[in-house]
């Protein structure tokens, strides 16, 4: 994930936006075929020194300044026309917000991937134990006999859920965004969009999106949930995992969970990580949503706050997905110990509806893949 | 709206709260008829004393404790045997949780009513001037010409796509909440849920969601960026009507937008309400977001944040709809100010595809409902 | 703490700012002594129709306005030219700024009051048991014994220096604003600052502030880490309460703690209030950060989305002191069961400096005060 | 500043950590002053591939293991028996937590020197221009006259007083952190912490205080305060160098500002910069907040989530106070438009007390160095 969002793949995406523009352009007639392939070789091959780029594109205020000049330098050695085609029409925030679309296409992938290997675990586990008794607790005290898979269950569904959401948010944010210097395709025409969209495997908007943000703040806040859904989970484990409860614990992996004072701790490290991501996830998502109020036909400071805060949430995400799926995939539930709380608690033994729940929340689960 | 969250209406959604429960645990057979038509009766004619009844629960931690020691003296007066019978197998949660869903939902036709209104006069507008050129600014500098109208219609979908979220996440959010002691359903059934359910207008969940509370998250954020599209539209009505700049006014209202300084000043009332939600609403989804990690089958603390904060959403968003639905239903738009403006910043004339990108949206917008 | 924010403080505040300043105004020889008495006298006696007066400042976009027109009316009846004269030289923010501040005073007299009875209770908790052994637990997990002496003086600490904080925010932020239109003084100066500052107990400023909320800001973080520090004990003594755990219980109070499924349960109400406060705070503190960036002489929307966020921060932060207060005064430790969990860990009974650290806290508790 | 958060900064502060550790360990006769000795050279000299070590410590959950092992290794190459000593009585967090504060430490000297560089400029435009009629605005829109020098103090002030509490704030945030595996200083004792504390630059705390967070959540909101005070600034500059207002522009900086689109605009860059730190920062301070209910003697996910949201502050702050620092430095002020805009707002002539404002801001912030 973290190369999802570096510096590399930013330039790759960028690369592509403006090999796509040139083809898309030729294609519509307003630039010649010929222009737009000395374009595409020289996208698909230029070698770019990414410190170099980065450092004059912090001076700049803009990616697409330092780029298109190094570009066009390129270009010009091969076909001197075409250098001034390179980027015709388009501006720096649309070369940005679609690369930052195509990175978050790349990292969506990832984290469906995890989402699925977490999600599944929960399922087995939950099935597992569907039908083994335990303490429900409420408010930190002991209440009433849940079973344990009844709990899973309410994990997966957690999770599910929330990925879904994220899903649904990604049709509408994973977007090319192409309006020219104030959004209203001058030079340009809506045949470019929709060329251009369906080459990088985004979809057309109905209209250029440079000033309406609900997208990146639906996308920013669908993270922050599903890493609150995950977060859950680890909240539960490692309250399971504490010495007196002792009823679930963290797998065993070498090397991690260890203490640097205390030789006999194992420490639920998987839920660290994951508690720590949703700690950090809320306020990341209110930072995108405080710059929503853009000026104009393109804002000040705001969409420029959106890279990597949004790079941040999805690397935060995945992260806990990850441990919590290698916690779920391993987890070590101790039957015995369940039963011995649940006894000593003294609420009775009746699990009510927990294991018809559980098979109701697999048959939502089996569905909704 | 104040009123959808205000504890009267508080009170009647916990009194049919526990009507629909008897009911349709008689429909199920777990209460007779008569009883549940007792409780019926009851929770239809009850007076109570909110203002006690609200230091009471503030004193006990929940709301359910005092209202069901109420309602059981008073049945008991009908009916003995009847009065243990109300609440049965319910706890303080659930009735809290779909209290605050039922107040929702009114809350939400309210927040619809208000957003329809705003997006037909958004629409309205941005066909009057589909054609009226004006410049674009971008970083707050001019950048291109522009029609008025596209700056409307990004207003417009901006607003509109930002509802329709709010409606989708509702449809997942505005769900019964049934469990029981440790959300099991011991001693209910799963017909109690889907009758309850359908006789108070709302879904039927999966499987009691006390704990998982995506729902709830996804509704906050979701009035957040609907907030955010409305603050959007505010900063950029406020921007025009500075003095130097003179191309839109919010309208005159009687009263409103005066100074208690300065008897010469027509200050932007609407967007001022409308920005000063925007810049709470993203806080309030990050309260929420942050209690995201309950502990076990149901939390401490973090549930029994969410009630006012949304409360408070609800009250933001719906004050920021009103607020822009009559500036954007009276705008007055200063066309030769327009024309001055773009003139003065010598960018030409060519407003790109503005006019057509319009009837773009104009026709997305119409087919969204 | 509700009544300190309430409408009817709100109003005296705002009268008691108005004859302050004709009072100011008077000593300065900017009006008459005669006129700053009428004023003083209407503004003592006035009886205002206080839900009427809310709806006309919601219209109005300012309290300032309809609350000024009626104070004319009453003086008008006693004095015709002097009606004219109240407000004189001021505007809308300058009264809504320092009535804000003057409810803000009030707010931090109910908050010391609480802090320090919960701190005294917690210095006394330290002191009692600072050679009382029990399991010290990292990352929820046993590590080394501490006594709980240690645990109670960390508690101390962190309120206590969390309170100096605030204290210390109160003196840089409790102070009066006046500036007149555009924060120039302009038919006032500053002697009429001085004299109001000092009549109202506020501080005088070395410039009028409208437009620099680094106070505010400071006010609301200060409340948020003070939410946090006693959230961190309701934390700490809900896990304790845990049926497995039992070292240490809210004390019991009729009609508090009970559940409305269970009646066994004894819940830990006062840490959930705690809890749930420290779970808002922060996205509170977060919405007052993100309206800083005020426009010009006098902001649209940051300025005046404050008010109510504060209030809720001096609610939160008092409920969950008092709360906890509470809680800690009648705390009940289970020494038993205290070596009893210390034993099961097998780590030892080494408890280190844990007795002099607690002296060394209480020490650095007793000079602060 | 990014070197200062760095990994090479971060192993150069726990290399000292462990130093500082051994040496005062000698001196309180806990190990021997030779043990001491190699330890420190080690300490010194020692070649560690950080990408390698920062994997395992990802993996670990903990930089101190994979650390400390390599430590023994080296040191066991000079002195078998000393390789024990190294890290003896600490844990991880003791050196995590004082390596973040000594990189906060290093951090605050590149603020304080921006910070005044940018209150220094401030108080110069502030001189230059106390009496230089403009036009005052409120709400967006013309109110009364007030002078540029004005304005500019209290950008000034503003900045300053942000200043001094985050100054305030590291004196009670810069400290060392040493508590061994509970905070019980279990093998160590208090002069440990004096003598540590004082080799290593900072305070030495009355308590370890790893599970009270007060500090760095003042430190966070200290920072994030700064930034909102800068943004304001650029708020306010990016207004006045709107087209139509034209008062004040960012200096011309070569290769800054461009257009990637529009070769005639100059976009104000260095408030483009100050404007995006200050929306992500709520949001990063909040973040904070919500991570100080931290569990027990250590917390679980809290105190790890902190460090890069510490850094990530500390860069947005520096990055804003470099930006506006430059922009103020080179302010382009257009005195006859200010003159322009002024009289076409006819709204007078009378600057009120903007002089001796000004004057009094200038003597205010003089006092304060």
């Amino acid at each position: 994930m973290i190369a999802a969002f570096g510096d590399d793949a930013l330039l790759r995406a960028a690369l592509d936006f403006e090999a796509a523009l040139a083809k898309a352009q030729a294609a519509e007639g307003l630039i010649s075929t010929e222009t737009a392939e000395v374009i595409g070789q020289v996208c698909a091959t230029a070698k770019v020194d990414i410190a170099e780029l980065a450092e004059e594109a912090a001076h700049a205020g803009t990616l697409a300044i330092p780029l298109v000049f190094r570009l066009r330098t390129l270009i010009a050695e091969r076909d001197g026309p075409a250098a001034k085609l390179v980027h015709k029409g388009a501006t720096s925030q649309d070369l940005a917000d679609t690369a930052l679309m195509l990175q978050a296409k790349a990292g969506m992938s990832l984290i469906v991937a995890e989402a699925q290997g977490l999600t599944d675990a929960l399922a087995r586990l939950a099935r597992t134990h569907a039908e083994t008794p335990m303490l429900g607790r409420t408010l930190l005290q002991g209440a009433l006999p849940i079973t344990f898979g009844l709990k899973a269950a309410n994990w997966l569904l957690g999770v599910d859920t929330a990925l879904r959401r994220l899903e649904r948010e990604c049709d509408g944010a994973l977007v090319l965004q192409l309006g020219g210097g104030a959004g209203s395709l001058a030079g340009l025409n809506f045949g470019v969009v929709e060329r251009m969209a369906a080459a990088l495997g985004l979809a057309a908007p109905p209209m250029p999106w440079q000033a309406r943000r609900d997208g990146v703040a639906g996308l920013a806040c669908a993270l922050a949930i599903l890493t609150g859904a995950v977060g859950k989970i680890a909240r539960d484990v490692s309250l399971l995992a504490q010495g007196e409860v002792a009823e679930a614990f963290e797998p065993r992996v070498e090397g991690r969970g260890g203490s640097s004072a205390m030789a006999h701790k194992r420490n639920p490290t998987g839920c660290q990580v994951a508690l720590s991501a949703a700690i950090r996830a809320p306020g990341l998502a209110a930072s995108i949503l405080g710059g929503m109020t853009q000026e104009h036909e393109r804002g000040l400071g705001g969409w420029q706050a959106e890279g990597p805060v949004l790079a941040e949430l999805f690397q935060l995400t995945h992260g806990a997905l990850a441990a919590m799926g290698a916690v779920i995939e391993g987890l070590e539930v101790d039957a015995p110990a369940l039963h011995r709380n649940l006894a000593r608690a003294d609420v009775g033994a009746d699990t009510g509806e927990s294991s018809a729940l559980v098979r109701r929340a697999l048959a939502h689960y089996r569905k909704d893949r």
